[in-house]
């Protein structure tokens, strides 16, 4: 297909084809066709930073050179695209890849499960894996949380727009909350743990809690490493497997490769996804401690479990940026960037900083605040979208190789879009 | 990554990180690296004849010279890869090419709704809406029914290997039993009219049916047109939806675009992956009647809805494919060649065979006998495996694109495989 | 309280205050006083037969002497009324007579828990223990079958109207066809054997089966030993338990102390309930094989394990009753009189007679036509009622201890009602 | 049946026949016969005080003379004992006493369900009409409730040890802490408000809250007054139904007949159980506001709907007991004598008081030691009985009728209890 040359010349069709369900469409209604890096391009050429970076799925930008070369050469030379789960070569390059330049360095001994494609097919693998090592069946997950839509993975999802959309109960999953859900001076990992030790609280053994480091959807809230070691600490005292769902806030996005990293927490089972093929691809990692490999062939299976290109890019994406600190050191500068760009927007209008590393934003207040920044943003050629329960959190989630240049611009279309909302309401409340 | 010269020389990596769950390679123990249409080759060179197809994935082979070289263009050109569900150049055209080949010559009116890019995923969203659409909880499945193994789609799957792998109860889904499952004599149809009419008989009013016309991984069994279309009214008077689960069936492997094709049967949901990115790209749809498209924005989502490098290979495999009626034809003297062949080889050993189109085998009579034969083939150079319910089902998913000669001789590698285990089994009789 | 003087006059505190959901208040609309066997008193002194016999629940008929005698006699000497699950003396009585005149003359080896006195909760433990036992947690029920409306024995009732009242999914029980529901010539206990042998059907390895020998609400279906025995055989050959709800068609009601006995059934557990107080009481018992009983202390417990007076009556009904074979003998020309009766009635509108011994009926084709019959019926002083799917089955469940010309002046009214509501529709026909 | 005077001479067949599923029997290992109000006697003849009281299901003691003779008489006369959910004298008499003296005076206005005799079942009920009027499906449940063990019930009820007895996942609850569950400091309420306000918690919208005012199994907790008209106001506001499940503190256990009395408390549905009848018989009740009484006939239903000796007993113990205020002005004193004599107890040994009126305890520290405290009391011939998580209340439960010198020796020997087995401690710690 050759781009901007389509025989189409509206957009007619989704209308009258795509289901109603589509849903950043709505919020970015022009047709976009070709990506470098942190732009995308409309149909008309014109071009847009980009700000949401397939949410956190593209932490590398779009259409990175070296991985697309990989993986034009890999097609090129009739590489195996779908081989069911069978080895083949571009798998081994992956796992060797994988093993020697992320697992090892880290001290970590962890065996890969090759999910379906999706990060909620790791959820629900992740699921399955708990309930089978400890012959439990409730599975512990935060307020906020989010893990995906299928049925085992929403049920341990917080958002009640996706949890309504089952129809049906959910079920298996009980709620504690999140570090600092109560205010910082509760402490809610004390709570979880005075409901587990208690034999009439009416929470039962659970197999597994699930906990992301930082809430991406749920409103970048992030944990402090403290009360993950507390709670990673409950979970072992109380017989129950500690699994990070590291499909937003990993792969480089909080400044590290695991976004746990340097905390001590030794998950015993990790879930990615999202970025992990470096390219935008559909793939998805059920990570396991080795004693926990207890599954039986086949007994989680898929079609797609092996995404070949996906291996090829994955594994050109850890060559290229995690072979050396060079890449960390990069995202810790942007983060500090961020964060004082972030800090100063804040300072002015009185609000929150909320996040850490390259997954920050800004609570606005009100949800009708942070979309009406989101779309004035848009006009000015940024994508950008709103986290959290309310939509009220304004987030960046931009590629984390953005040139600096564009970095500070996009961060300057921020900042005069609250200057220009917030001001209105101002004026409006005045 | 070059192929055939990794760094790797063992497999070692596999055994040593790859969990245990994996399942395929255990049957074909080698590590594969190129293929091309129905041949694939393993890292010593040694070519194979692939009659598994990515059970269905690979129904135009692998990498067919059009798709690659749509999809390398695309690449080329920095085609947008990931976009969420945003509207791109890629989408736009593949919704056209769709509505314009497959929906308007066949006379249907379909919404699809881009889910993340596994069947299952497909499925989840298919029992989702058609529980709100109805306000109803129960879904019929059919006995040997396989749907996928998250936990909504997995309570429809009849494996008892995938449902105990949930170590959780399965809910929502009531059972029937499938064309012909209690034998010729019984009509299957009838009693699950009766159980459903019997105000006492505790099956719920249902909010669908699910079913395969064909069931790929439950022994090939084919369902009559007259049975499909009996049980579609009784859905229809029982106010349930009907569901076609067309993942496996569909994109020609029986012989038409959707496997239902001429039976009048007008599903209201469709579930299409495997064969539709033409490519074996992990991409997923479900199609439904667009009275039925009642979703809000965002009730079911996921990060990889939008697999655009999907849309580029299943726009242009529907272009090369379905633009006329000349792979129809291909197909169909395909499958006449294919039932000639297997009944020469049934009738010699006094066995049935199986299921119609591009989707038949032989029953061996017990997975042993089954197994046996297909490691014989893969001895022989050709990857096969078996279905059923005891696997005792060898079954020949070729692509649908195989050149005749390699057709010819893969089945004479079927055929002297049956001799060989069956003339052992034989003379150890005696 | 004086019966028939109190100083309500009428009877609107009714409407006022009671719940709509009261039920069989709607087809006896009047307010009753006195009974002395199966002679009930409404308010203003009229006579009603009672051929409803509290669906099963007055086998011994109302306030019979000796049993009354028996719990005034202990109500005066201050007996305990209630002492939870203490050991008391009549505890000790009651435990005594059942075993050495139920159990040890039949040959049985049982334990019995005192659940809650009703059946729904023996039900509940009885499912509870077939979960706990076998590790397992889907449970065989069948079609038609009526075991309590509490949520966990509601799973397993069939009844819709039930089953719709709990509002939240029913989850834990599949279903299967009781004997002859698909007609005389499909053997449904084949083919529940077909999908609990076939590893791919969808149907888990159940728990137990749970069944009614004849389905007192279900329409007085009366399985054949034959197919019970068949059944047990394959609830043995799968690892389940098999458990017979004895509470309406057990204490005599179908001619023998249990329903099953002379059949060779010899299930796992066994509930009762209704007629096991002999007068009336609630009272409830769940036997289980002594092998079967790992219940842990208070694991399964309840306020009202131990009613001591339905302790005295109940030992007082198995001392009267069942010391010898009178009763049983009794019985037994009951029942062929009444068979004989009904075949009369059934022979004269070419309908059908159904159940066995005393739980009878005949199926009046339409539940408008069984409804208009009760009702013909109860304007002549007979308390009668339906069952069955659609209501369709006039049911007779007299007390087993029904004076013969009673019981003859009783079916004289049903014969009647059925010329009168048959003849007038025959007569509208022409 | 002649008391103390029956065949057996010992109670072998307690071991031989009943299950080990029993409970009490094991604390109190003594047969008893007879009881006269706070009085129990062995076979023996030996007299113990009841400090149990059924666990609040005597409340007017055993036996009472009226209600007993009320009881006689109604036999005597044949009063009918079971007529299903028919309209009887009986239940007309108590239905216009309910309303006359338990209703009216108090303003309050509430249709009544005769559910299954059991509390379970009424809190069964209760959940099913939750959840039919507002067609949802959560129902809150707090922190150490209990409100039965049938599988609905059971789902809200905290206990573990039951909780397990399920041997199947238990659902449609979510937990929520009550007053006071993690301090003094922390306002659960706010807690629970923020959960329901914030639509990413993971919470969905509740179909009911579902609270007992003093929590009788949980540990003698009791709720504030304004605690529970804050979650009154938090259910209401998030559109659930409030229900107050008054089995165990009802019918004048806590000083008034509702336990929510003076507290504008305005429950939707009351659930009530135990002391109900006033004799201990089985029998249940569930008040619901008449705007709720949305169920269809027989929607809910039950063999034992309508006990009517129940109904005679409770009819008489409401005209005795709460025709005027004399009986909570007694009450009120012994609640005072209660309160001061454990306070007594707990200042000498440094432990604290828990509950309130005639339903209050000590918190002995652990299991271990109020076991042997109520050990000890046996020995001196007190019938009393542990609560809590960790069974580590002692808790006195008397009848409220008992004679005040035999409920100040009962309470000598509660204190002397403490001090010998605290005293033990001591010296063994020294």
């Amino acid at each position: 297909m050759t781009l901007t040359t389509s025989k189409i010349t509206n957009s007619d069709v989704f209308d009258r084809v795509e289901s109603q369900v589509r849903s950043y469409s709505r919020s970015f209604p022009k047709t976009f066709g070709k990506a470098q890096n942190a732009t995308i391009f409309d149909k008309s050429g014109k071009a847009y930073t980009d700000f949401l970076a397939g949410c956190s799925t593209l932490n590398y930008g779009h259409n990175d050179p070296d991985l697309k070369s990989a993986l034009i050469d890999y097609i090129s030379a009739d590489g195996i695209a779908h081989g069911l789960d069978m080895f083949t070569e571009a798998k081994e390059n992956f796992l060797e890849t994988f093993e020697r330049l992320i697992l090892k360095p880290r001290g970590m001994d962890y065996k890969l499960q090759f999910t379906g494609p999706t990060g909620a097919n790791a959820v629900e693998a992740a699921m399955k894996l708990a309930r089978k090592v400890t012959g439990r069946n409730s599975i512990v997950a935060f307020t906020n949380g989010f893990h995906g839509v299928t049925l085992g993975a929403l049920a341990a999802t917080g958002n009640s727009g996706h949890r309504q959309g089952a129809n049906t109960p959910l079920s298996g999953v009980v709620r504690a909350a999140y570090d600092g859900y109560f205010g910082a001076d509760i402490d809610t990992a004390d709570m979880l743990d005075q409901q587990l030790s208690d034999p009439s609280s009416g929470f039962d053994a659970p197999a597994a809690f699930i906990v992301e480091t930082v809430q991406g959807e749920g409103g970048l809230n992030a944990a402090s490493a403290e009360w993950l070691l507390k709670i990673r600490a409950i979970a072992r005292r109380h017989g129950a497997l500690f699994i990070v769902d590291d499909i937003q806030a990993g792969c480089g996005r909080t400044g590290s490769y695991f976004s746990f990293e340097g905390m001590g927490l030794d998950p015993d089972i990790i879930t990615m996804a999202k970025s992990l093929s470096g390219m935008g691809l559909p793939f998805a990692l059920t990570l396991m401690k080795p004693r926990l490999d207890i599954w039986k062939p086949a007994e989680h299976n898929g079609t797609f479990r092996g995404n070949n290109h996906a291996f090829v890019t994955a594994a050109a994406a850890i060559e290229k940026f995690w072979s050396d600190g060079k890449f960390e050191a990069e995202i810790a500068d942007k983060s500090a960037y961020l964060g004082q760009r972030l800090d100063a927007i804040a300072d002015a209008h009185e609000l929150g900083r909320r996040g850490r590393g390259m997954m920050q934003g800004i609570n606005a207040g009100t949800g009708t605040v942070a979309d009406a920044i989101c779309r004035s943003c848009f006009r000015s050629g940024l994508i950008i979208e709103t986290s959290g329960a309310h939509g009220e959190i304004v987030k960046i989630l931009s590629p984390l190789t953005i040139d600096k240049e564009q970095f500070a611009a996009g961060l300057d279309i921020v900042e005069n879009a609250f200057e220009e909302v917030l001001g209105i309401q101002r004026a409006a409340a005045e």
